[in-house]
């Protein structure tokens, strides 16, 4: 049987369990130019809040009653393509379900980096790592010697770009929540300082830890966490706005600190991206990621749900803050 | 006598006329490798504000008991330096005052536009107008049939960009205050649309305005002006931030809708600049828009006051909005 993970209705804000619901339905058989995936790795992002959001997004909802959209890496069950034989190591955005029906072209990509666990294509050579290469060097353009804040540090896409930051010669601040993940941004990915966002004391760590300001900051949460850093920043200073992780819902539009006059004196630029734009842009950062990891220069960490049952959950899960590392769930 | 504007008290925020005084002292006479310049034209410009305050901002507040900074116009009237005959036209950062005692290197430089009226150095000859030059063409990057918004409209920088918009191809809305100065958008700066924001129907006649969207914004104004925008930006939008000019006191920071769910959903860029970092820019834009002035191609308008007894409250008075056009005090 195709276990899949329906959304069954449309959340405001973040989706939990109860919008989604469970169907077994029978193994696809494959069409003309059609492949079934036998799902081994599905992935689980903070940006999938996004995805079944009815508000202005960057893409279309899913459809209430659809597979809920998403990433996942597995091998190919059967084929009806000639560049697609059965056991093609694949991955795409194959959604939540055990075996997804897609057309051939619709895979993203054959994974080749047959040395590497699969499921590394779900994280730090997938969408996450990518997303981190692409706005730190594109969007960030760090410079040798300069200071970038990172938040999420601790997080799949932070984590990472703490990391490639630290490769270029940049000094690293990691902002994460709480003292276990603080100590993994220092011990596990090796950022120059941490400090706990949840931590009555965060405003004076953070200033010590900027004490030379902050010339790169990659905003992964949006909030509390990034007003706190936009006073520190640098004549000159680049806000990479990735995403919004710390904000539950932006409907109505949320009120903070104004971040105008911080960008007129400090000559500040503030960018948004969305990975998806830049499709041409990943096999390039692929290969420089997978050779990092395999130089033992990349490290990551997998936080590995058993089970399609733990999907409906997963997503709150992450903006809970449960998760150590990229969340995935193992089937 | 030498009558001098002197700041007196430090305001906090827009600085009103009783944070300075006037006194008189003896004409100054020349040193080694100084002139004195008699003013004939005093400059007032929003900014100013931020040069008095102790906020942290982008240049060093002026001293209690020093000379108001300011752009001035005028001619050498005695000289200790042999580049600057008696007679030369010339502008620079002389101070609201008769007559400016300064280095000859201090002299920004020498009017060469003598077919124009002198006052045009300090507005749109000057840092009015290289301002709106630099900030729509270097930071927004204009393309052919965009649509370009600008706040403060009417005003020195605004019109500017309006009218170098629409010369660069672009479809141009203003913002400004009241029936009179949209009125002036449109039939004296040529401006596609315009909206008046403080009527009562300024969100619907926006919306009208912008229902292609918004490529480039070019913010004088920050505060609620700029939010009533935001939700009106294309994918790629890009927002110069020049000025903030609605906003009466950033300490503490005020409150607005958050911005950082356009800023990635719309791949947008926001972008802040003083233009007293690109000094090199300056004589190029210059003979541009000197050029554009002389065929009828770029129009300007002059807000005087006689008299520097007016000008203690004349930066109060811009940020009241009582003026049309460039202000300026003419001694």
């Amino acid at each position: 049987m195709n276990r899949q993970v329906l959304l069954a209705r449309r959340p405001e804000g973040i989706p939990q369990a109860e919008h989604f619901r469970i169907e077994e339905s029978a193994v696809p058989t494959p069409g003309p130019g059609q492949v079934v995936v036998r799902n081994e790795w599905l992935s689980v992002e903070p940006a999938m809040r996004g995805w079944v959001n009815a508000a202005a997004n960057y893409s279309q909802p899913v459809a209430i009653g659809e597979v809920m959209r998403s990433f996942a890496a597995g091998r190919v069950a059967s084929s009806n393509h000639p560049e697609w034989p059965v056991g093609s190591p694949v991955t795409g955005m194959f959604g939540w379900q055990d075996y997804a029906l897609v057309d051939g072209r619709a895979i993203e990509r054959r994974i080749d980096e047959a040395d590497l666990p699969l499921s590394l294509a779900l994280g730090v050579l997938g969408i996450n790592g990518v997303t981190a290469h692409y706005g730190l060097l594109e969007v960030g353009q760090p410079g040798h010697g300069e200071t970038v804040v990172v938040s999420t540090a601790a997080g799949a896409v932070g984590s990472c770009v703490g990391q490639i930051a630290k490769l270029l010669g940049c000094r690293t601040v990691g902002i994460a929540g709480g003292a276990t993940k603080r100590q993994m941004c220092l011990e596990r990915f090796g950022f120059d300082a941490a400090v706990d966002y949840k931590a009555s004391d965060f405003q004076e760590r953070l200033a010590e830890a900027c004490a030379g300001g902050v010339d790169i900051y990659y905003d992964n949460t949006a909030g509390p966490i990034s007003d706190a850093v936009m006073p520190h920043l640098n004549t000159g200073a680049r806000i990479v706005v990735c995403g919004t992780a710390s904000v539950a819902s932006w409907d109505p539009l949320p009120n903070g600190p104004r971040v105008e006059r911080h960008m007129l004196t400090k000559r500040a630029r503030m960018q948004g991206f969305v990975i998806f734009d830049h499709a041409g842009y990943y096999a390039g950062a692929r290969a420089k990621l997978a050779q990092w990891v395999r130089e033992g220069k990349l490290q990551y960490e997998e936080d590995i749900l058993d089970g399609i049952e733990h999907a409906p959950d997963a997503i709150a899960g992450l903006y809970r803050g449960e998760n150590l590392g990229k969340r995935l769930i193992r089937l």
